[in-house]
């Protein structure tokens, strides 16, 4: 770590001109930010030589470590025949394959993809295709989303506004559109005292009745599946999943699916919906879709929700929504390569001994003193630290345990970034064994560290 | 063009897996977009070899021509140390360099940078950090913005909420936030019987009379300065401008520049900003700042503003946004290379003698039977067609004029992408003069080709 910031004059100019995503500044008086130069599979090297090992994937994006030879030549190849062209009467191949790929490899009933760039945007496609469809289909009345608790789908205004965790809305509240809460699972601390592995969605309750209640002014209801990941990486079973989409289907509303932190083999498959064979009304797409190289999203959209915006110029039914980097063909040539990988030699199955490795290596945590749950997966893990295991009682956020395991994890050559008192994992899927290992070992020493043994 | 759209194999994949951004697909079965194989300077080439000037610079984006060597060269270069890292508690050089060039190069009171992916993502920070300062300050009332009439600023639901053009807004309107709509200028149609070239905004009244009615709520006012684009290159004097400047600062508000389209040498010069030396609190950038290479967004904000951030963690003043590409290195190595071609050998001074030739042409398209304005700001330029050059009176929408134009561009090798019976010139800066004679004595030859002389 840097003790000197003055010793390195690119911090020093970092901080006159940055001002860092979702960071308090004035912590990088005394804390300045890792000056990464390169990466090198899982690993980020700093201008010192000094290595990290990635494990959330930079934001939960790369797949196949830093500096991949097959990704970097097929950026570079496409670079020599088009950085970018706009995507409105215009089309190219690396979109085209793009688009096919994704529509066979997700469940049969979305049949089409509309690119945008990043997370929030693919999930503000999906809101506002849901909402004129239901304007072009006579229900023009259905302008509400329902959302779970903890919940999170992008910081843009609409993308917030079905957000559930109050640190991101809060400063907001007043400008957000209105939209419905609804208490999601939370199998740590199962208000109804069940188990996530054998229950049946029992909690799905109050989403039945929000739906019955609101049959009428429901646009569709939008989660993240299986895994909320900006909530601690809270986990729950499929069967909720099922219930919803039983409960959308006899309520006729639109289920939106946000795989943009769980798609591309991070739970060990290529897509939840795909998985669990779930039919969502919409899936948006992002992250991973590039191996973390560069930015891309896409919303793919079932042909029921298409066919309502297809018809005469002068119906004005079209959707008018576009960026002017839409389907970046740089972005969607290492997209393609990226399925290449996923789908080749069989990537996915490959993954089965990781996913049993870090199931193990779980059972030993869960002896920490502090580690209330560990909870995982396929290679998404994630310790939850509470101050005592039988009350569950957490520690206040004054104390930031997680920042002080995450400064301590530097130390140790190992880049966490804690949410609140969860310790999480979400390494690229190249990670090796030994490196799993080292990951799991060096992150509970450095919860020792900073709570005692 | 493609008669046949079995021929391609790629088209019949595209239309059944893409939906294109801003595009009525039915228009496919008749048009097939064109399958665009490869760029070079400032032509697309298709599958089949045939040459297409992008005088749009594919939506704006474009500075020095497709497939440019030195920002290839930038890109692969980047490629190989490391094509993306958080930007969360991890800096990097290339974005170092640009935040660092950026606050150069922008006015003294814009100081630090957020990075975001898009220009809609530059305006929703801009809001978010206004009506964030605005709670901070203690005055958590002012929660609205105020925008102009027929103004754009992209399309989440945030930055839809300050548009002024109903094509956009109509089908969203009920979950859009609400702010305050002000007539802009509108000086083609002047209702005060003004000149742009010799009057004083006398239209700013208006402003002034919403500023003041509403001065205990208003967060800020956001605007495209002198050229409003997605409008059909609306253009207006710096004098409008400067009154707002005023305005603001009497009022205490912010003013939000939404420099997404104009910036980067567009109107002859970096930032309009610098060139009439405006100071607004907040500055969006994105675009051109690749050179239209990759998505990129910044939000420049003024020293006050981040201030009111900046404090200790337990005051949770931070500001919690993020994208998971923000900063994306790959983008920044190109917008480095971006600013370094703008600024090197007298680049911008180099334009004047290709606005002067636009200039000059412009004298002859104002004789076209058609032409009701021919205007022009830098090197943006804009014909707008109307029916009738004494009453003004326009086409109406249903005849798709501005459509039928765009066909019979293809047809003569330039793309143009009308807004309504708007036709626009926004070419790469690299455009020659002969190139800039073509471009717009094409264009005039498809206004008559459909229109008749």
């Amino acid at each position: 770590m840097h003790n000197n910031p003055g010793k390195d004059q690119g911090l020093d100019r970092d901080f006159r001109n940055i001002w860092h995503p979702c960071t308090q500044m004035k912590d990088h008086e005394s804390v300045p930010p890792l000056h990464i130069e390169r990466g090198e599979g899982i690993y980020l090297v700093d201008k010192d030589g000094k290595r990290y090992m990635d494990v959330i994937s930079s934001w939960w994006v790369n797949l196949f470590g830093h500096n991949h030879p097959r990704l970097n030549k097929a950026l570079i190849d496409q670079a020599s025949r088009m950085a970018h062209v706009l995507f409105a009467g215009v089309t190219h191949t690396p979109a085209i394959d793009l688009a096919e790929s994704l529509v066979k490899l997700t469940p049969p009933n979305l049949t089409r993809v509309f690119f945008s760039d990043n997370g929030s945007t693919s999930v503000e496609v999906a809101l506002k295709m849901s909402l004129q469809y239901w304007r072009q289909t006579g229900q023009a009345q259905r302008t509400r989303f329902i959302h779970l608790t903890d919940s999170y789908h992008g910081e843009t205004l609409g993308a917030l506004s079905v957000c559930g965790i109050n640190l991101f809305r809060e400063k907001f509240e007043n400008v957000l559109m209105e939209n419905i809460e609804v208490a999601g699972p939370d199998c740590y601390r199962c208000p109804l005292g069940f188990k996530r592995e054998s229950c049946e969605a029992e909690c799905f309750e109050p989403m039945e009745k929000a739906l019955e209640e609101n049959r009428e002014t429901i646009a569709g209801v939008i989660v993240e599946p299986l895994v909320q990941g900006a909530a601690g990486m809270k986990m729950y079973p499929p069967v909720y999943l099922e219930k919803l989409e039983k409960a959308c289907d006899n309520f006729k509303t639109h289920t939106i699916y946000d795989e943009v932190a769980v798609a591309f083999g991070r739970t060990g498959s290529l897509f939840v919906c795909g998985e669990y064979e779930l039919k969502p009304t919409f899936l948006c797409l992002s992250k991973g879709i590039t191996s973390g190289y560069l930015p891309l999203a896409a919303t793919l959209a079932s042909e029921e929700i298409y066919q309502a915006f297809y018809d005469e110029p002068a119906s004005m039914k079209l959707f008018i929504h576009s960026h002017s980097y839409s389907a970046n063909p740089l972005a969607c040539a290492c997209a393609n390569e990226t399925l290449t990988l996923l789908t080749e030699n069989k990537f996915l199955s490959g993954l089965k001994p990781k996913i049993e490795l870090i199931k193990e290596m779980g059972n030993k945590t869960r002896e920490l003193k502090w580690c209330g749950e560990f909870r995982q997966i396929g290679m998404i893990a994630a310790i939850e630290l509470v101050r005592n295991k039988q009350s569950k009682e957490t520690f206040p956020q004054e104390e930031r345990v997680g920042y002080k395991i995450y400064l301590e994890g530097l130390k140790r050559g190992i880049l966490m970034r804690p949410l609140g008192n969860v310790i999480y994992f979400i390494p690229p899927l190249v990670i090796t064994d030994n490196e799993i290992e080292t990951m799991i070992n060096t992150a509970c020493e450095s919860i020792q560290a900073v709570l005692g043994e």
